[in-house]
């Protein structure tokens, strides 16, 4: 198979979708973000990637938390709207149902799983402000689970694919055991 | 709804998986990783979270560089084993045909979808180490793109869902547009 360049900026891969959620200016403002991972485990913290002058990037700062909610597909069109305007220009504070833990952190009642955030460290990139937080709550729906446990093929989270045209995918189907179909596969001791 | 409190650690989004490639004490290296994300776009740059002590984050160290593979579902296998098996104690180097660009950094020829990066900032979580790359190569196969571009759908990248028991998922069925199907979502101006 030949191997051949493409545009480095492309991202391919499919990028998990969640909305940020921080108030603003004293208002619930939600945006979406595809640049996320956990960064660790215990403590658990996760990381958003955003642009320095989003209004989110504001209202982390002002109140040091956040949240990340993941909808389900059932929000795919609020959730690529939140993506698409600035709560500069539109008010988003009455697009969802709120609730809140212990922190500042607006997040979404229509969202099946929800972390709420509190700031601990801010990397800077060229465009991006990387803020890190570690989650002090976590929140599911309690028909999104089985057992005590979030249940993903219940939630229907979905994915940015961005090569192209962009578009929202959800998840397939199972491929395999993860964490044991590879345990065959014994190479040389080195 | 009621909304029911889940133990924090557990990522429950889908994670895209990559296996993560170093020169280490002069081998190549490969490691699954799921913890990875887009942190810049200009220029492109990526962010890998990697245990401190990994073998891998010994050779990003010594050599400043490393690739993000990403594999398709026909190297699920493979994938599973190099997360779970530690460079230390296999020799990976022979699993993969592997190839280079302009860097120490191998990349795996039997993954669709290859980026070379060059090591930019290192930054410390208390149990990670957050290697933040400028991407500085792009190959695709040439069957897994439509134009010039990668194609998911072709490359079949899957996913890590924690949230239990642990599976990989393909990528599903089309949701929707991506920065369009919000479009008819107005909202008040502030």
């Amino acid at each position: 198979m030949e191997k051949l360049g493409f545009n480095p900026r492309t991202t391919a891969y499919p990028m998990p979708v969640a909305l940020v959620g921080s108030t603003v200016d004293g208002r619930p403002n939600f945006m979406a973000v595809a640049w996320f991972t956990k960064v660790n485990s215990r403590p658990p913290m996760i990381m958003v990637a955003l642009g320095k002058h989003k209004h989110t990037a504001q209202g982390i700062k002002e109140n040091n938390c956040f949240s990340v909610n993941i909808p389900g597909e059932d929000k795919v069109t609020e959730t690529d709207y939140c993506g698409t305007v600035s709560g500069r220009h539109e008010d988003k504070s009455t697009l969802f149902d709120v609730f809140h833990g212990n922190t500042k952190a607006p997040m979404i009642m229509g969202c099946p799983i929800n972390y709420e955030l509190t700031l601990t460290d801010t990397i800077e990139t060229p465009g991006n402000n990387l803020f890190i937080g570690e989650v002090v709550g976590a929140y599911v729906d309690e028909d999104k689970r089985t057992g005590e446990t979030p249940d993903l093929t219940k939630a229907k989270p979905f994915m940015l694919i961005e090569s192209p045209p962009s578009h929202y995918h959800g998840l397939g189907h199972q491929v395999a055991e993860a964490y044991n179909v590879g345990k065959r596969l014994k190479q040389p001791k080195t």
